[in-house]
């Protein structure tokens, strides 16, 4: 077994040593220019400075609509002592840019002139030498800068050169980026992969990355873990480009051969950073053109590109180091990290009052859905161990602030017609969107009190009253929230297909060959199981697998579906989603928990008109085990069961 | 002549009733999906919610590199009491992604294996059920939405919809936007214009914005001034494109037909917003395509493409509106603005200590430089007469934060060896930059008193002591600045090439035959020409024209070069740039005033070791009439003469 024991160095260091090493090799140098015609060069960056070649304007030219006078002829005018012009002798008809003849020098707006008979004006006002002419020279001045070098070109600036008289100017060749993706596991695109294959991504997503930047990307086709395919796909890709990536066979693995061949080839600078995710990273070069090894998962791939291959590409393309836009947020809930690493998560934002409040989403380094996700990313200093619930922290943002702004926070319990109102939100309302953070219905309730988000789904049976969410909201939140329906649903328990157990009803989940997934503490699925195992007089202790805890339906009904467990406890769309048996237990009702200081907020009252839809009600009932038939209705107010009383 | 009298519609208003109109015709419907591989489809639009095809992963896979085992064969490790597991039978060996074998339910990381003979492995610790495997579904389960529909994608998506067995997808064809330049004075890019012609760029300027919004943009080649070519060209453009745009034609003059052919074809719905620039746009439709008339002058038109076409163009593609993201600033000067216009006036923006700082740029409609320039836009809003230097304003960002706070700000007075410092710096300085506000010596003095800029150009003279810049500096900052020295240059008349009037020195402004242009009050070179008058007993009434001030010295020169005066105070390098001959005057001395708080700033370090170097040097001296042999000596620190006295 070929062991290969990874370096850990401490991200800055790491990344300021390879930048040194690749800039004392001139490796980092602005790349040349070409000669490119103004119009296709949008986005590119001037190789040098760009001189006017003719002053603009380039004669006197009239400003304004009008006619253009000498300014002495009109010394004299005044309402009551109107000046008569004669036209083509005193004074001429000019339109906005037209030249100002010579023996003219300043130019009356048409609206001040009044034409009389006889091809014949009146003045009433004297107009001041000069007046609307656009001297020779007010924009440019011939042989001034228009653009400076390492410039990157906007729409404005391809204007102002061809107005300066330039066709064709030098920017800077584009970097040649090379995505190498290795690895026998590996299927292209489209094909179906077998047990054990998975489907190449990383290299569309690395190369749409590199493409962003501003890059050319060639993509090899996938090489297998073979030692000298991998050598020789690297040299052949470091003799066309200005960069190579080779994705992964970075890490530890028995057939990672990336290191190996790149310091066969030339040097290895680092094999191994102090960052998660993305630890098996490997920075180094042939001859004068740099090698990354980007790590196998995605997020660690996009992390890793960000951190070491986008400086490169701006240093070739002559632009300065990027930072992105941070911002400030509260933390919806407490992180903890390992000391030692720099973390990154993650986050989704959502603007709720004065607030922005970022909510972590899952960590792992191969859920790519995370970054599809992601609103913005926080790092966690390895220094800290970690950052807690309501703390300050600095977002990098990956959307625009506006967008944040558009979206509606559903914390609390996860159900699936959260997803319909998303849906819904996208189709009506260009631009808004929901994003829903599960953090069970009792956190939800508690997160609402410090209003961390706009709202809360709620399905909390109080065991006392046999009542759902009105007793926790009121213990919670007082009078500051009221409570909408939302649907009532089937819970039951979701089975193998074909039910290959016998399972009956709660008292089966006892029996000894059946291993449970629970749903973690505070959700509302949790005190519903935790209200009927006491009713009908069953020990959790007797459930194995009881402590094991999954955070949403369909994570619950997946652990059912792929044998991690035998039966889970869940809504009938879960099962229903993931082709599961279901054995129905009870009908919850769920709630949406609104504190009043929001409701009339735009992105609560688009979502209430949602879910007072047709469609959506049509929806959720396809989804199966739902009753949307009264959603929308209004379940509680603060003070009036006082009336009532 | 033709008289069109334009409307003068409040800017929101005339946007909603546009858009109303538009949405009432069904005209800003998404436009519709058209399948495309997912590798192409970077910024796309979707059309559909894209629905994952298969679980990921699809199989229970190992999430490290190590050993697969069965978690109950290791309850009993401890570090005291190692469990030995034989490979092959109790254990399996995996890497990253390899699928877990059915007899197994847990992976234990290489880095806590021992290796021991015999194809055994030795384990100190318990693995729990389900460690280090990623289960079935983890990333995304089967019928799961990947993404939803009307998204912009970006490059993880990318990756996620090919991980989810995805290989092309529904997105929005990108809207098709016509540009058709009019004007009888036009010539294409490239050709040399006759007096009263101009070079066509406003179109290659507005495709890029729309290029950049994601349009596919057609430009239409230049249309002279005749109404039947005007109308003919806009009715095949209406007929091919979702969105066309006539430039210009828009005003009041005589050949501006664009109006009355969209009349005559469709629908004009306004002409005439109480917008500043851009006030001439027309708004309408053909069918069910708008029109839009944007006005010639290149601010003009790239700020109602902006105001009027952006938010067509995101509806078509299925996006929300958009907001730029603004920031808090502070205005460095006044504006004035006129009641009842909503005027928008383009800045530079420098971050200095805390504070943001807006320079307002010049707010000709025609100065296509001042977009180039700008780093963001403030609006005065039409109920105001304007905004005071030093008030707290928003403005919307053209360029990212990062860059803005790479911007040295000298205010203060104009001098072209400024422009030298800015290129070396963005040439050895990758992403940095300077942004210099003329605002004359004494308003830069005045203005580092509140940090408004990082230093000030001064070249004030002290009548009473003949001295330079010291005196003027110890009165408005005291101890809190000190003087370095930028370099000699020679003040003079600039007259026209060959001195056709004999001007021979200042006393020959006083001849009724000479016009002369003055700088504005507060300038160096207005201190230095009121002193050697005062000095020669030159009354300035004498002077014609002395009241016509100028901001700078290459527009003061330009005044001469253009004939609009006789004669300009100012540096021989501005006379030589344009031509004109030079009449010495005077040799002054030129400083950079620092505040002593920004010193050791990283700006400021990069600026001193700028104009300490050989090549600013050389570069100065190239420019004619300077002498920089001593730039970045420091010409006095607070305190000194405190010693010495």
């Amino acid at each position: 077994m070929r062991r290969v024991y990874l370096e850990n160095k401490e991200y800055q260091g790491a990344r300021s040593e390879f930048v040194a090493q690749l800039e004392q090799l001139g490796a980092l140098e602005p790349l040349a220019g070409k000669l490119m015609p103004i119009r296709d060069s949008l986005g590119m960056v001037t190789a040098e400075a760009v001189v006017s070649k003719s002053s603009v304007p380039h004669y006197h030219a009239s400003a304004m609509d009008g006619i253009a006078v000498r300014a002495e002829d009109t010394y004299q005018a005044r309402e009551t002592n109107p000046v008569v012009l004669t036209l083509d002798e005193d004074a001429v008809e000019v339109d906005t840019g037209d030249p100002l003849p010579s023996q003219f020098n300043a130019v009356i707006m048409v609206e001040e002139v009044q034409f009389i008979d006889n091809g014949k004006v009146e003045i009433i006002a004297a107009a001041s030498p000069w007046q609307h002419v656009r001297a020779i020279g007010e924009d440019m001045i011939k042989g001034e800068v228009i653009i400076p070098s390492n410039h990157t070109l906007t729409a404005p600036d391809l204007g102002a050169v061809i107005a300066g008289g330039i066709k064709d100017i030098e920017v800077r060749r584009q970097p040649k980026v090379a995505v190498i993706p290795t690895g026998s596991e590996l299927v292209p695109p489209g094909e179906t992969p077998a047990r054990g294959e998975i489907v190449e991504f990383n290299s569309t997503m690395l190369g749409g990355l590199f493409t962003q930047w501003g890059a050319l990307v060639t993509t090899f086709p996938i090489i297998k873990d073979k030692y000298e395919l991998i050598r020789d796909a690297m040299a052949k890709a470091v003799s066309e480009n200005d960069i190579v990536i080779v994705n992964a066979g970075s890490s530890a693995g028995r057939e990672d051969f990336t290191a190996a061949a790149l310091a066969e080839l030339g040097n290895v600078v680092t094999h191994g950073v102090a960052i998660k995710p993305g630890k098996p990273v490997i920075l180094g070069y042939i001859d004068k053109t740099p090698v990354i090894g980007v790590p196998g998962y995605p997020v660690s791939a996009a992390l890793t590109a960000k951190l070491f291959v986008y400086p490169l590409v701006r240093a070739l393309r002559g632009q300065g180091t990027a930072e992105g836009e941070r911002v400030k947020a509260l933390l919806s809930r407490s992180l903890h990290s390992t000391l030692g690493m720099e973390e990154f998560v993650r986050v989704r934002l959502g603007q709720v009052g004065e607030k922005l409040i970022a909510a972590p989403l899952g960590r792992g380094a191969g859920v790519i859905t995370s970054l599809v996700k992601a609103d913005g990313m926080l790092v966690l200093d390895r220094l800290s161990e970690g950052r807690l619930a309501g703390e300050t922290i600095m977002v990098e943002l990956f959307r625009d602030q506006a967008e944040i702004r558009r979206t509606l926070m559903i914390s609390g319990s996860h159900d699936m017609t959260l997803d319909i109102i998303d849906s819904i939100m996208r189709e009506r309302y260009l631009g808004y969107s929901v994003a829903s953070a599960h953090v069970g219905s009792l956190g939800g309730l508690v997160g609402l009190r410090d209003v961390e988000a706009h709202c809360a789904g709620t399905h909390l049976l109080d065991p006392a009253s046999g009542e759902y969410n009105i007793t926790y909201v009121k213990q919670h939140l007082q009078d500051k929230a009221l409570l909408v329906h939302l649907t009532y649903r089937e819970q039951g328990l979701m089975v193998a297909p074909g039910n290959p157990k016998g399972i009956k009803n709660l008292r089966s989940l006892a029996q000894e060959d059946i291993v449970f997934i629970n749903r973690q503490k505070g959700s509302g699925t949790r005190v519903l199981l935790d209200f009927r195992l006491k009713e009908e007089g069953i020990d959790p202790r007797q459930i194995q697998g009881y402590r094991r805890e999954e955070y949403t339906h369909l994570s619950a009904a997946a652990a059912v579906a792929n044998g991690a467990a035998d039966a889970a406890l869940g809504i009938r769309a879960a099962a229903k989603a993931l082709g599961l048996d279901f054995v129905p237990v009870d009908r919850e009702r769920y709630d949406i928990c609104i504190p009043r200081q929001l409701m009339d907020t735009p992105l609560i009252a688009k979502m209430l008109e949602i879910i007072r839809s047709e469609e959506f009600r049509r929806r959720a009932k396809a989804l199966g085990g739902y009753d949307a038939s009264n959603s929308g209705s209004i379940i509680w107010l603060p003070g009036e069961e006082d009336q009532d009383a």
